[in-house]
This record gives C-alpha cells, sequence and structure tokens, in this order.
C-alpha cells in the first residue's frame, strides 16, 4: 500500500517527511491535522509559504457573508512564528536544510519539526514542537528551539495573531481590538459579521536561553488585523534559545464560558502559561488515551504496520473533528480545510455513526441529539417544499437552520452558465439516513432514553415526510418519488431512485412499528407524542402508503433498476474513469469527456446507489441478488466520491470477493494517506476515513448492526495475519480476536451475535471460539 | 543623487531595473503604478510571488466594512496570468534568469519586461507589455510573449479574474456572478457591501502563433471569488507565442454608464478586443501627451538626467490619481497603494494644488468643486461638533461623508492601549487650507464664475467656522484657539499653534473681504448668499474675531513661538532622526527612544508648522524673522512626514540658502525614487510628489501666487545649467527660462509679474529678459 507520507517500521503512531517540500504543502497541513473537537488548524508551517492556507475553525461559529452559503469563518492565525537570524527570515527555500525531519504523533496530535539550516556559511539547528490540547480544549501550545552553530547571532522572534485570513476571499470577521495585558499577553478580540459570535484569542511567549527563563516582555507590532509580539535575543554559539507560545481561543456560543470572552482567555492563559510545554503535552497525551485509544482496541498484525497506521490515523482525524457538545455535528471535510465549509452531510450518519455506535456511544448519542435539535430546521425546510414532517437538510450547519448547502456552485466550464446545485433541493434521501442511523444506534445501544426523550421523535418525523412526499401515480396505481438524486450524484431529477424509495419504505415502516409499540407498551409516550405528531393519523398513512410505494424489483436477470430509466441508457467502458483521479483542478477525469447533461443518459454511477441498499439491507435480499447486482453495478462505477471505496470493500468481503475488497480497502486508506498530491488540499475526507473503519470492522471484522441483533461473521486479508478489535454493545465492551484460522469472542458480560445465521452466546469472561 | 530604480542616461522617460529581484516587489509595485485617474492598479508581476501586493481601485467607489473607516475597496486581480511551460510554473524563482529588463514608461505608463528563462537545461524568450489606457478609461491591455529556444514546449496559460483580494483582510466586495458570454469574453461582476456600488469585469484573450490568431476559446476554470481561462498550446522551437489580453471594468458610479455595469463592460470589450495592442498603446501615449505633456513644459538641464526624470515622474503620478471626475478627489496616496484608504488630505490644497492651478486649471477647478460639493459632509461635521459654517473633515472620502478618518488606531506599542486618532477631531487647520486653496485658485485664474458659484460660498462657510471655533479667554482678553494639533503631528492638544492661528485669522479677514466686495460690487450675489450665510451678521464676526484673535508674534530673539509652551519644552539633539529613514516596519526613529507623550514636551518638530506659515505669508513677514525661525525650527525639525522636505528646499531657496535647498529638494525627489526599499511599499507618497513640482517651479522657479499678483524670483540650483517650464496665469501661457545670468519670460497676451519688489511687464510675443 503506497502512502504519500513516510512511516515508520517500527512505529504505529508516526506519519511524516523526510525530505523538505514546500511545493506540497497544502496536503500535509491536512494530514497532519491539529484538533480536539471544539477547535482545530491546519498544519501550516510557522513560517510563511506561497501555497500555504492558514485554517483555523472553531467548530459550531457559523457566519453567513451576504449571498454565500453559511460556513465556518476562517479565524486568526496562531501558529505563526516567524525567525529572523542576523536579518535574515529563515525558510526552507532560502540557504540550505538537512537532516530534516517532519513528524506527526497520531496518538497525540503533537507535529515535531527539526532540520539543520545553513546560510551565508553557517549553520543553525531548528526544532519544533507543537500540539492542540485535548485535556484544555481552548489551547494551543507550540515550542521552537534554535542553536547557532558555528557562531553568535541576534535572533529575531515575530509570533502573534494574524487576522487577515479569509475563506477563500470572504472576511466573516471585523477587525478586532488588539490588546496587550500585563506586558506580556497580546489579545485580539473579534466578532463575525452576520451570527455576531464573538471570539478573543490570546497568546503569551516565554524566551529561555540554555533553559533559563529570560523573563522578557514583547515588543509590540500591529498592523491591520494582525497584532504581533517581537522578541530580538543574541545567542552564543551552541547556545540554544527556546520559545515557547502559549495561545488560546474562545467563542461566546461556549458551553464553558464563565465570564466573557476576553477575560476568560485571558484568565485561562495566564494559568497555563505557569506549566511547561512537557506538562501540557502529558495531559493531551493522557486525554487522548483516555477519551480514545483506551476505549477501544483495534489492532492488526500484517506483513507491514501500514493498516495499523491508516487506522490509527482515520480515528485520530475523526475525534479530532468531532464536537463534544450536541449543537454542533462533524463536517464532511471537518475542521481540515474550508471544503464543505464545515457543514454536516449523510457522511455522518451513514460513514461516521457506526464507529461512535460501537467504540463511543456517547459520541454517537450527541451526534444524534444534534439531528433532534434539527427538527426545528428539519420542519422548516419541510414546510417550505410543502410537505409535512421533518425534511433535514442535505447539508446542515447550525441545527435551527433549515437548508444551508450553496444554491449556485461553478459555471458550466463550456458554456459560463451558472449551474444551480440541486442536492439542497433534491437530494433526499438523508431524511431516511437520519432516521436509520438513530434505528442503528438504538438497536446497538438499546438506550430507552434517547429513543424515549429524542429517538423515536426523529423517526417519526422523518416518516410524515416521506408519507406527505409520496406522489400517487394513477397509471401505476402506486406511490412513487419522481425528480431526486440519489447517492449516484451523476443522476439529477430521476424517478424512482433504488436506493431513495427502499429507504423511504424503511422509514415509514420503521415509524409505523414504533406506533404500534408505543401504543401498546408505552401509552404515556404515546400520549404525548400523538399530541405533537398526531399518530393516530400517521399510523394510518404509513401503513397505507409503505404498503402501497413502489419499491423496484430486481428483472429477469436479478438486477434492481438504479431508477426507472437506468437499466435503458448505453453503456461506456468506465475502466478509464475508475483507475483516475481527480486532478489538481480537482476536475474528476469523466468531466473532461462528458457533462453532466450527458452523465443523465449513460450507465455510469458515481458512488454506490443499488448497492449500497444491498449492503444495508442484506438480510433483504439473497446472495444471488447482491452478487447480480455487483456483477453489474461495480464495473458502472467511478468511485468519483470518497465514499464509494467502503461499502464495496465491504460488500465484496461478503460475497467472498477478497482481493477485490482488499482493493477497495487500499483505495479507501489511500484516500487521504495515498501519493496523490492533490488529494486532501481542501481537507481530509472525513467519511471516507470512517470508511477505513468501517471496512475494517464491519467488513473484515464482519460485525454488522442488524434488526435481529449483533452479528459477528469476519474475515481478515490474506496478508493480515491476525486482527483484534474491541466493540461496545449495549454498553458491553466485546473482545474479538480474528485469525485465518478461527475467531474469538469475549466479554465481561452475557451477549448474544449471529453468524452465519446462528445464534451464539457469549458467557461472562469466557472465550468462545469459533473456528472456520 | 541616488535612486532605488535604474535610469538611462539618454532617457528622460524610463525608470527600471535590470536585475530580477523578487524579494523587493512591493516598492517597484507603487513606482510602476498603472492609472488614469479613473482606475489603478498596482504593478505586479503577471506571475504569483510571495510578498506581491495586487490592489486594483477605482477612485471614489469607497465602502464602510462594519466599523472600520470608509475605503477604496481592493478589487478584482486582472493583471496574473500564470505560464506553465512543460508543466512547471515559469517564475522567476524556479530555474535561472538572464537579460532581465523590467522598464516603465513614464511617458505613456506602458510596463514592459523581457528575459530568459532556463529551466531543465532549455531556454525560453519570455517579452511581456502592458499599460493602462490613457484614451479609454475603462481599459487595461497586456501582452505576452513566449518563444521555446531549444526545443518544442507545451504552454499553459491560465489568465483571469481574481477576486480573492482584500484590503488587507477586509473583503469589502460580495462573490458575484462569473460568467463567459460569446464563448470567450469572461465576467466577473461583483458589488461592495455597504455602498452597493456594482462592479463588471470582463477579460479577452487573443492567443498568436507566429502572428496567426489561433482563435481560441478558452477552457474555463471557476474556484470561489475567481474566473479563469485556460489555454494550452504546444509550440515548437522558435515560435513565439504571444498572448494580448483586454480587460476592463466598469462600477455603477461611472457618469459615462450607458445600460448596466455587465453589459457595458462586455460591449466595450468587444469593440476593443478587436484593436492591436500598439494601436490602443498609440492612443493612450496620445492622449497623455495632449493631456498632459503638452500642456506645460519641464525642462532641467543637470549635469544628469535625473532631475528631469524625478520631475516627470511627479507628474505622471500625479496625473494618474487625479479623477477627472469632481465627485472625488486624489488620495494621500493615490491609488497606488492601500495606505491612507484612498481619502483626502490637506496634502490636496497645500501641496498638489499649484501643480494644477499653474498647468492643469480644469483639474484645479475640479479638486476645489469636491470641496463646494463637501459642503454638506463639512457642514455636518461643524455641526456635530457644535460649531457653525463648514469644518472640513481631517480625511475625506466621499464629499458628502463628514469626517472619514479612522477614530482608532494601533495600540500603543509598550502598554497595549489603543490609541484615539485624534486628526479627525482637532486637527482642525484643514479648514483654513480648503479656503486657502480656493483664493489661490482664484488668484491665479480670475474664474469668477467658479467665485460666485463655489469658491466664495467655500470660503465665507470656512470663515463662519472659525468665528464660531474661537474662544475667548478673559484674563487674556483675546480669541485664542485651544486643544488643536498643528502641521506638527508629534504635539497634541496644543494651545495657539501658530499656523493654525494664523490660517484661521487669514480665513477670516479673507472672508470679511469677500462679504465686502460682494456688497459693494454684486448686490445679487450678496442677497443670494446672504440668505444662505448670514452675511450681515457673519461681517460682523468675523471683523470683531480677527482683531481680537492672538497670533502669536515674533519673541525678543525673532522666533514665533510654535504653540503656547513648545519654546518652554526641553531641546534634545535631532540629528540621529533627522537622518534616520522608516525602518522596514514603518516605524520612525525617533518613536523608538520617545512615545507620543514625551514627544509632547520637546522641541522637537515633525514637520513645517511656523516654517510653513512663514513660506505662505512671505510679504507679511521680515526676511529677518523668516531666517531666524529658520534658524531656530530647521535644526528641530526631524522631516518625519513626506512633505517636510519642499517646502523647506522652497523656504531655503528663498533665504539663499542654495545648497540646504538642493538637499532638502534631492530628498523630496527620494522619498519614492530613492533608494530606501521601504518607502512606497503601501503606495507612493502623490503630495511629497507634487512637492517636487513645487520646489523646481514654485522654489527654484520663483514662482508664487501672491495678493499682489503672479511673482517670478527664480535661482536653479548650482548643478543645473538652466531650467526652462511654463505655466499658465490667467488662462495665459507663460514661457520662462532660467540660466544662471539671466531669465526670461515670455507670453502669448501682455501679464505683468513680481520680481524683487519691481513689477514687470512682458508684451505678447515679446521676450523679457532679465539678468541677475
Amino acid at each position: 500500500m503506497l502512502f504519500g507520507v513516510d512511516t515508520k517500521p517500527n512505529d504505529d503512531w508516526w506519519i511524516g517527511r523526510n525530505e523538505p517540500d514546500i511545493h506540497n504543502l497544502n496536503k500535509l497541513e491536512a494530514l497532519m491535522f491539529q484538533g480536539n473537537g471544539y477547535f482545530g488548524i491546519r498544519s501550516t508551517l510557522e513560517e510563511h509559504y506561497m501555497e500555504e492556507k492558514r485554517d483555523m475553525f472553531v467548530l459550531g461559529t457559523f457566519d453567513k457573508y451576504e449571498n454565500e452559503a453559511t460556513e465556518l469563518p476562517n479565524l486568526p492565525d496562531i501558529v505563526n512564528l516567524e525567525i529572523v537570524i542576523n536579518g535574515k527570515v529563515m525558510k526552507l527555500n532560502h540557504g540550505s536544510v538537512t537532516q530534516y525531519q517532519r513528524g506527526f504523533n497520531i496518538k497525540n496530535g503533537e507535529m515535531t519539526r527539526s532540520f539543520i539550516w545553513k546560510y551565508d556559511g553557517k549553520a543553525y539547528r531548528f526544532k519544533f514542537w507543537r500540539f492542540v490540547s485535548m485535556a484544555r480544549r481552548h489551547l494551543f501550545v507550540s515550542k521552537v528551539e534554535v542553536a547557532p552553530l558555528d557562531d553568535s547571532a541576534r535572533i529575531q522572534i515575530r509570533s502573534g495573531i494574524d487576522g487577515q485570513q479569509t475563506n477563500s476571499g470572504t472576511q466573516h470577521l471585523v477587525d478586532g481590538t488588539k490588546r496587550l495585558f500585563n506586558a506580556r499577553f497580546i489579545q485580539m478580540q473579534t466578532r463575525t459579521q452576520q451570527s455576531k459570535v464573538k471570539f478573543a484569542l490570546t497568546e503569551f511567549h516565554r524566551l529561555c536561553l540554555n533553559g533559563t527563563d529570560l523573563n522578557m516582555n514583547p515588543r509590540l507590532k500591529l498592523n491591520r488585523r494582525q497584532i504581533y509580539a517581537d522578541y530580538s535575543v543574541d545567542v552564543d554559539k551552541e547556545q540554544t534559545l527556546t520559545i515557547v507560545k502559549y495561545a488560546n481561543i474562545f467563542s461566546s456560543i461556549d458551553k464553558d464560558l464563565k465570564d466573557n470572552v476576553s477575560k476568560d482567555s485571558l484568565a485561562e492563559l495566564e494559568q497555563t502559561s505557569q506549566l511547561s510545554y512537557d506538562k501540557l503535552l502529558a495531559e493531551t497525551t493522557q486525554a487522548w488515551d483516555e477519551k480514545v485509544w483506551q476505549k477501544s482496541l483495534i489492532k492488526i498484525s500484517s506483513h507491514n504496520n501500514k493498516p495499523q497506521i491508516a487506522i490509527n490515523f482515520a480515528r485520530y482525524q475523526l475525534l479530532a473533528n468531532t464536537p463534544q457538545d450536541w449543537r454542533m455535528n462533524i463536517g464532511a471535510k471537518g475542521m481540515t480545510g474550508e471544503g464543505y465549509k464545515g457543514h454536516t452531510f449523510w457522511d455522518t450518519e451513514m460513514f461516521m455513526l457506526p464507529y461512535y455506535i460501537l467504540t463511543l456511544p456517547q459520541y454517537a448519542h450527541d451526534l444524534l441529539k444534534y439531528r433532534y435539535l434539527g427538527l426545528v430546521g428539519a420542519k422548516k425546510k419541510a414546510h417550505e417544499n410543502g410537505y409535512r414532517g421533518a425534511q433535514y437538510p442535505w447539508e446542515a450547519a447550525l441545527p435551527e437552520d433549515a437548508e444551508s448547502a450553496p444554491i449556485w456552485g461553478n459555471a458550466d466550464i463550456v458554456t459560463g452558465k451558472p449551474m444551480k446545485i440541486l442536492s439542497g433541493f433534491i437530494e433526499q434521501h438523508i431524511t431516511s439516513d437520519v432516521a436509520f442511523g438513530v434505528m442503528q444506534y438504538l438497536q446497538a445501544t438499546g438506550d430507552k432514553t434517547f429513543a424515549h426523550e429524542m429517538g423515536y421523535e426523529i423517526v417519526l418525523q422523518c416518516a410524515k415526510f416521506w408519507a406527505s412526499r409520496l406522489e400517487w401515480n394513477s397509471q401505476k396505481n402506486y406511490y412513487e418519488i419522481t425528480d431526486v438524486i440519489g447517492p449516484d450524484e451523476y443522476k439529477e431529477h430521476v424517478s424512482n431512485d433504488a436506493y431513495t424509495n427502499y429507504m423511504a419504505h424503511w422509514t415509514m415502516k420503521c415509524g409505523a412499528d414504533i406506533i404500534a409499540d408505543l401504543r401498546q407498551n408505552d401509552p404515556k409516550d404515546y400520549k404525548r407524542l400523538n399530541e405533537k405528531i398526531g399518530l393516530e393519523e400517521l399510523y394510518k398513512a404509513l401503513i397505507q402508503r409503505a404498503s402501497m410505494l413502489y419499491v423496484p424489483s430486481p428483472n429477469e436477470q436479478l438486477v434492481i433498476p438504479q431508477d426507472d430509466n437506468y437499466l435503458s441508457y448505453k453503456k461506456i467502458d468506465v475502466t478509464k474513469y475508475k483507475n483516475s483521479e481527480k486532478d489538481k483542478e480537482d476536475v474528476s477525469e469523466i468531466f473532461k469527456d462528458f457533462d453532466l447533461k450527458e452523465l443523465d443518459k449513460i450507465q455510469v454511477t458515481k458512488q454506490p446507489d443499488v448497492l449500497l441498499l444491498l449492503l444495508l439491507f442484506e438480510d433483504k435480499f439473497s446472495k444471488q441478488i447482491i452478487k447480480d447486482n455487483w456483477d453489474y453495478y461495480e464495473p458502472k462505477t467511478t468511485h468519483d466520491s470518497s465514499l464509494s471505496y467502503s461499502p464495496h470493500a465491504i460488500l465484496a468481503n461478503d460475497l467472498g470477493l477478497y482481493s477485490k475488497a482488499f482493493e477497495y480497502y487500499e483505495k479507501a486508506c489511500q484516500v487521504d494517506l495515498g501519493t496523490n498530491q492533490e488529494s486532501s488540499v481542501k481537507g481530509t475526507h472525513i467519511g471516507s476515513l470512517a470508511g477505513i473503519w468501517n471496512v475494517v470492522i464491519e467488513g473484515f471484522g464482519g460485525v454488522r448492526i442488524t434488526d435481529k441483533g449483533l452479528r459477528i461473521q469476519p474475515h481478515i486479508p490474506k496478508s493480515w495475519q491476525s486482527l483484534e478489535f474491541s466493540i461496545i454493545w449495549k454498553n458491553t465492551k466485546i473482545n474479538i480476536f480474528v485469525s485465518h484460522k478461527y475467531f474469538s469472542v469475549m466479554s465481561k458480560k452475557k451477549i448474544k451475535f449471529i453468524c452465519h445465521d446462528h445464534i451464539y452466546q457469549v458467557e461472562p469472561d469466557e472465550k468462545l471460539l469459533i473456528e472456520f
């Protein structure tokens, strides 16, 4: 498996680069992203380069600039630290650089860098360390060491808060107030233009010479939207100058705000800056350990450690981008770049949620609580579109917002006509996806409280939407769903997209089951929800509509038509597009040959549509149907979405197509970690990273959350010796070990699971071993 | 005289650089500024560099972002043109560069660049040309030639409209509409956020191979706030690929707008793009000639051509930045950078206006008409401050705005406390300066129409302001003016600043004279203005207040106190600060030793205050007084404003201190053209550039507009052989020739002038020759 970053054979937690490469900084900025679920920073270097993209976001602080879509504002940069040696700015492209190494510790998010810089015949040793604290959510700490090796030098440092950043030219923040407190702490206070979210950022610097604190006060440098602390120190040969930079950020929407952003920010930094870099890093390492690594195990024994690095990396990226605050959700690119504006898509429920449900259920709970809060916006969207119930936005920002997708996309590159982005209008399966996520969570956790307080209401409102959304086709005498976009986004305005119709059917069915269950078992809750939603009427509607909704059945060749017309379209050879990567300009190869109107009329699929359906509802379809549809659709799929690989890998593994499964697994790993320097530039692919976990645990580990309970049916790749992992099922930790000969399951409490239609029971603390 | 640019001994119209220098691009961006009084562009290079500052402004299109001061919005960049050769982006810091020359033709604003670029062992010849049209106010044209010298090459071009520019992080424009018209014209439409000024920018590219039009349509590339045209051409060895880029900009405040910005912009470019680069350049050269160069002559015969280049350069910069639209005025840095936000200061009346009055009176008329329109804002400001009449803003943007100066400046660099910018509140001499400008114009042109329609009203409203502004000191039994800032801006909250009090006195006196004159000679106008301003009452007030206003007289040492306390402050040695330039950070040397509070109590002056007064009113003071005050104040002046050199040069010349005069003259020339790479970075100093003209014509040429008429009393520097120039006086062109032995004056009509208190009369077409 080729990676675009260097790795170490004996370190499962390290990615890096052993050569300076200032022409491909953007990818590393995203891969070495530092975040803690509250805020996150792209790992630009301390010194400035032409192509750098300095991005920092605080989750949930959305702002809408004029006619643009709401987005996370790019905040003032706190990473910058310019070092001038004898009047010359240190840059990797000035002078010469040797012994370069840039590394990233996946375990705690610490980035390090070291090299010898030679200029004018004299050498200097540089070392850099920095991290975003997982223990103190507002904190960023950075440490730099400079040592002149050949001669004494005057070393000037400029480090500060640079508010000239924009979201690709869009400025969300006002030019705020710049202050100095206690002669040492620099602060910038600002706020967003439209949403009036306030921010305060404070920095403190400690300079030491050979370990002795110089107790230096900065000289201030103020520019428009910038405040810098300047220092100048004469350093003798072989002395070491150390600069530790403490920085934090507070926002007015913080749940932990005590006074106001300015006071809180200053007070926290006054306290924190008394602690050493090492102490604060140790706290962070421990926090990562307690929050993530100790919660669940994944150990892959393979011919090399790249699979292990990939899964570790995926879990790091997931947690670093996941809010610990139910007013927010995970963006499609998290906070790793401006791509997708920090918006939440179906990626959360359909790709990321399994990881949380099965290893960190409290996170899953909060992510779904966000959707519960989002009922306000979803009802608004349904109402605006003339429907009832809750229609979830295709792109979600604040839970109370309705649709947050941009309305206009780029112009057609040939005609120059602006193209409407239709996903926000007609990519409607998201409403089923949310309900699906809720039910998966309830299945796996048995969290009755959530079900009654929030979960059922979400599902019922989604079902209510679908009941109102269906269209009666009097010719065919059934309900149908026309004019949608399914997961195959190449096709716009399709009728009866297989995935959409099946999911709508499932949602309505599920809603009816909940109503029936409540009526029988929980009259109090039934009464409450009946008053809110009108369950009597809804039940009837759901039963009637679900039974009369057209869901495309397999045809004579056992192929389920992707939509009403797909099978009638012409076929092309897709090989060329399957094997291509998006170019530097983010344009897929296929769009160089066809425009969207043409693709609309070709049997080519962007990402699994029928196949995703078959994966989710494996019990509803025979193995033969699944296989025949695989054979039909897989060759027609371009994987033009990074979300395409993981379902294909899992399905292939299910079908016994093991080398295909591994191939897709590797592709999923390579979406971000691979050699394409252009991928990840605008941010990593969080859904695809979650997909790595999905392939490992749901695919190779064979774990599935089904109606009937937990299913464990593993099969690991040939090149792996074993896979060891743990999941949490109904509040119980289960340890699973898979080799090529057998797999074992162990748990503290009694549990049951299904494997190849057999139900196995595991006694507490007894290892159940099943040979293949 | 050392210049920071290269010059050619035989070309008075060329400045340039013979070596690529990508670390000092910013200064050249301002020096090679291209503009036509409608719009202007900093001369960034076609390809991108780290430190570049892409700025483009259209005069008068002010926008106010939230709590910031109103400013000219930085518009989308149209200069960019990226050239990729065999996959490698051409940059001066990639590969090697030989035969480099970058030149700027002062006569028509054309910038050229040529070099051989070698990469991977293969050489390519590059040539660039471009200009902003003086004949078609919306137009920018750029031409590039690329020729592979060693081997064929694939050449890719990306050129477009890049709206990601900001004013140092502040974004005034909405993300607009990007369109392609007729398969060839790319357009961006946008508007300002607050003032809702609309813009359209259109571009068209013509690609030719060895002179043959390739008739290529672009492939579009659209990013956020960006639209690019992409081209790819295979070019054989020694073939030449030529790209001509036609671009324009229209704004919704344009006086010549026919339909709407989008249609006008497209229609104009459709027409213009049919003309060749050379044809359009020839138009521009002719327009410059007719508008500026033919209107007045300045010919300096000197030991080298730097004085000639400096004056040509000054006149180019002036005209390129001067609106031909009375709704606008000249910014302190014109459109050459973001500095001073496009705002107009006293620089216009006290430094730039003489050039226009004496060579281009129609421009002077329009600049003053702006102040007439500005009465709205000035009255508003007076009213807000509890005064009557018109109090002109220290910083002016739109004429109807009151004060446009920012209220808060940078924080104190030691305490970090934000500092209030007081100029907008208490630097009040601007109101007299405007009146002074009006009277100078009237003296020199005899423009009665302007006097009656606008000029008198301006002066009377200014006088009315002062009458209401004076404070009665009952102890001393006189009126006084406390709490102001004079031209010496080191001193805040001073009482009875000499310049301010004398100018206020002069303004009131002048107002009273106008009233008396109108009453006697123009009863109709008197009646009209009386109804508007209340002349009866005002006259009485002016007579009484002027007679009772304290104006500081020379003391026993003949020194006029700069203010009530100045002479009591301690003295320091100012030498160190006189000879220093502002550092890279734009911090004056003196502020490294003293803060503003300390400077307040030291006999040190930023720029002439008493001396400026003596220069303006030379007839009111004896030569001895002028000399003694020179001896007192000149050594205490740091010249920490670029406006300081020219008045010192002129006064020194008047006093016979010829080497001092020449020294100050050279310093004025070097403010922008000198070797300090940090000056001009934020824009050139238009007032100081006008100062070069002032020294040459008013100083060495001895021309002064006085109460008694035209004064010509020349004395040229030792190193000059002669100075030949023309001025316009009362609509008559006067040619003056000055050598070391004599000077001559010639005119088409009969004129009179004063020289050393003699009145000379020149008969039509007869040369009057006066020997020294």
